[in-house]
């Protein structure tokens, strides 16, 4: 058996920073995880230094099954430790005869959290036992799993309605497994509905008048999964179930990168190794990506926008002092600053961003003034760089250079795209591109499943005997936004009106791997749009590749 | 000038439920609102029952200073007051003279939110001036808009973290305000780096202390603002500012419906008159539509998982009592208890759909049948009938005629769009459609300055002729969403992965001068998702022209 107590975290087992998203996070709508995605899943949340790894629960899902049987070969915990989910035996059985409570102990999982019912209605009508019973059942498990050397944690599910509703059976199903040998009674809010303030008292309320080691299990139903974890820490908890990203039934759990923000940067916590902070954006969005979902751009802490500025108020007084307009300093948590250039900006913006981008234009004033008169007038025109960094990094190097330079990796002649609904229904994308590349005149054409699809195509087939890196660039994200310069103006209307002041917005998302860029295109054709971004996204990893490594 | 106090709010004047999407949510990162989206966004905000809409900051943002403009004339408030954003005069110079002020004046709005600096750092550091002149800009300002019959509020800037500072300073801004006639001391964590507990207790203090009638607005740096915004109101703030789904800056504000969700069914706070509350989850799917931004599926209270169960453990339970497994009742907010995969499938709204557009199907459980299966597979593929009345209209009347009736006033045959990028740089797009139209086949051949335009135009051409009613129809909206499955698919991408999973949802708004419709087409193909709903529109219009008038 393994160890049962977190190694190498700072404040050993004093706190439990425990990580359920293995469990009660792959309940999320839109998650799924394969036994593969769970170990890769634990990795990374054991590399960050997280102490407890719920891996899921065995006996009940087949897939956390083979996760557990994988593990014990596979999985080499640093830091964590691995913890088995179950519940307690069924009423009116013995729990050495309960197939389930075996399932527990066979996963080989040092540490098991046991969910009990805390709630004496859900006593009574969804399990339709007594009182007497259900503490039974949690102490006779509980007793069981300790007396096979586990170490065990009891989830008192739904305390804080049924400690509001009947305080006395709640706390007689903590104290029911305290006593036969669980080392945390950790209060769930179950439906989510607690405000902080309120389950804050009752927390207090409880570790007085029991002397429990009490954790913590919150969900987000009043957004306020974050903020209930951390009040019920201030209130004494000592142990805190955490999902990465919030990922989690409902509206979700209390997102773990939040929690460890708000705990180690507001309360001095060290609850994971210090030097690990600076890993959370990036842990954030590699389980974004095993999870299949999107980040979200404006988490707290880890989120692309969480550092992101807007308001030319903001901008120049960050020039003065980036703390002033943030509450922490980004890199602590391996996020960084981000100045978003929009019309709301001017100069000062302008500038932030070229440093931030490697591109100095303190000491140019007359280029600053050009590239911000050149952004303004594109923003007016319906361009937007706040998303599209590397669109806007070309604009700066290009005029850097006074356009002596131009990284588009080749020149367009023309291109023509034939869309058919054909008579049998079928539809049809077809383009050919003739482009200019590496002193040869190339014609290509190719089909795809939309016009800006068989464009990217035609203009790949073009180029790829002359540029070795090109298959390396995938494109991963494609948006189009419609611009309407005011109500009541027809896009693609009438032929009264052409819509002429209409213009479409394109954004492109490239990675090639390593990086991921985005670029942006804008035109009133939305093909055209579309194509001024895909070759922007090649220019810009074109001059990558030349630029000095800065 | 308007009335500067709420009507038709259970509350009135004794609670200001405050709304800063239109300054401070716009100033997220992604959000660029036209002055007709602000009109629009201000209507559904009034619709909901809240107090006050800040609506921009006229003479800093052009399209602010239009939007008031354009307010006068156009926006008829039923509850709520309209605010102007705006600063204090600029040090050493007189508020009279200041053409910001101006400017808040000039707007015409009822109401002047002022943003002052209350952190001595930033008083000397960023404004460069001493104490003493800070407090006279605020007093000098607050004077005059009040002198010119103003209500006015003071957005105390960074107050927690100055308070924490020196609180001296912090309390003499906010007495220059209130001696000066402002009527709320608005106590703002700009940086958003505040735990509720604390926050609690400074709010509490700040009130014992001054007895001012204080507001708050929370920023979401700590993933805190609405448990903050929340805590405040525990502590005693009768003044609170949110966004619309927590849009704004960094990681964005306190969330306008949690909050709303939290005070009316935890705190037993009226804030918004009762029978708007079943409103939460469509004005916030609505809102989410004019900014242009992917509703967040697991927003507490109005989220489409909000309420979704997957677990087999709830599942179960559910079945008992679903309250045992959520906070509240999910109808309470306008929202469903997991209607499964989608919004509108359940047989119940279907239903109360159909008869709110005139289709009778409360007799025919085998018609609602199929159409809740034919829904639930569109929705499945990518369709979202949720804002495209008009072609869920046409599918249920389908239904109910049995398709023996088809409204479509044409019948394709083929049609091709060609697209060129010229040698010369001109970009031209032409549509053919082949077409039988009253027994007639047509053909015609139309450019337009896109692909979905030139086929449009097309379309009109060949149609003209025969329908007479066809010049009234108009074209007034056009939106486009990439439907990305997960993260990391490429949408147009490379060769090895075609993206077949991504679909195009194109939404179309079409009017003829008395009554407007919306339609939607999906497909992997942005030109045919387009075609799709471009068919619905006409034959909206020409079954409405047969339909009796019910």
């Amino acid at each position: 058996m393994s160890r049962t107590t977190p190694a190498e975290t700072p404040l050993g087992d004093a706190f439990h920073l425990y990580d359920t998203t293995l469990r009660d996070g792959a309940q999320g709508e839109g998650i799924s995880y394969s036994a593969a995605d769970k170990l890769a899943v634990a990795r990374l949340l054991d590399e960050l230094g997280v102490g407890f790894i719920e891996g899921g629960w065995p006996g009940a899902l087949p897939k956390d099954t083979e996760f557990f049987a994988r593990a014990a070969h596979e999985l080499d915990l640093r830091h964590a430790v691995l913890v088995a989910f179950g519940a307690t035996r069924r009423p009116d059985t013995k729990a050495a005869d309960d197939p389930q409570v075996r399932a527990l102990l066979d996963s080989g999982a040092p540490a098991v959290t046991l969910v009990a019912k805390s709630d004496r209605r859900h006593i009574e009508r969804a399990l339709r036992t007594d009182v007497d019973e259900a503490c039974a059942m949690v102490s006779d498990t509980v007793a069981l799993l300790v007396a096979e050397g586990r170490r065990v944690f009891l989830d008192a599910e739904h305390f804080f309605d049924g400690y509001a509703y009947d305080s006395d059976t709640s706390l007689r199903v903590l104290t029911a497994a305290m006593e036969a040998g669980a080392d945390v009674a950790v209060l769930c809010d179950t439906n989510g509905g607690q405000l902080p303030l309120g389950l804050a008292d009752t927390v207090r309320d409880v570790i007085d008048k029991t002397g429990f080691r009490v954790g913590i299990h919150c969900q987000d139903d009043t957004s306020c999964a974050v903020a209930n974890s951390v009040a019920a820490v201030q209130a004494g908890a000592t142990h805190v179930q955490c999902t990465a990203n919030g990922y989690g039934e409902r509206a979700g759990n209390a997102d773990l990168f939040a929690t460890i923000g708000n705990l180690v940067t507001k309360l001095d916590m060290p609850v994971i190794p210090q030097e690990r902070m600076t890993e959370l954006a990036r842990v954030s969005h590699a389980l974004a990506e095993i999870a299949n979902i999107a980040p979200d751009t404006h988490q707290a802490y880890v989120g692309s926008s969480a550092f992101a500025h807007k308001a030319g108020l903001h901008a120049s007084a960050i020039k003065v002092d980036p703390l002033l307009y943030n509450h922490i300093d980004p890199s602590v948590v391996g996020n960084d600053q981000r100045v978003l250039v929009t019309e709301m900006a001017g100069r000062a913006s302008l500038e932030l961003k070229g440093r931030e981008l490697g591109v100095d234009l303190a000491g140019q004033p007359e280029v600053l003034t050009n590239v911000v008169g050149k952004v303004k007038d594109l923003e007016a025109r319906g361009w937007s760089f706040e998303a599209a960094d590397a669109s806007l990094e070309l604009l700066l190097r290009d005029e850097l250079s006074q356009s002596t330079v131009d990284h588009t990796p080749f020149r367009l002649e023309s291109y023509r795209v034939i869309l058919d609904h054909r008579l049998d229904g079928e539809i049809v994308s077809e383009a050919t591109v003739k482009v200019q590349v590496a002193e040869e005149r190339v014609i290509a054409t190719a089909e795809g499943n939309g016009p800006v699809h068989a464009l990217d195509a035609a203009l790949r087939k073009a180029l790829r005997p002359h540029l070795s890196w090109l298959d390396s660039v995938e494109l991963v994200d494609y948006k189009v936004r419609i611009l309407t310069p005011g109500a009541r103006h027809p896009v693609n209307g009438s032929d009264s009106q052409h819509g002429t002041d209409a213009v479409t917005r394109v954004l492109v998302v490239s990675a090639d791997g390593g990086q991921e860029w985005t670029t942006v295109g804008v035109h009133g054709n939305i093909v055209e749009a579309s194509w001024l971004a895909l070759c922007d996204a090649l220019a810009h990893k074109a001059m990558r590749l030349t630029q000095p490594v800065g």
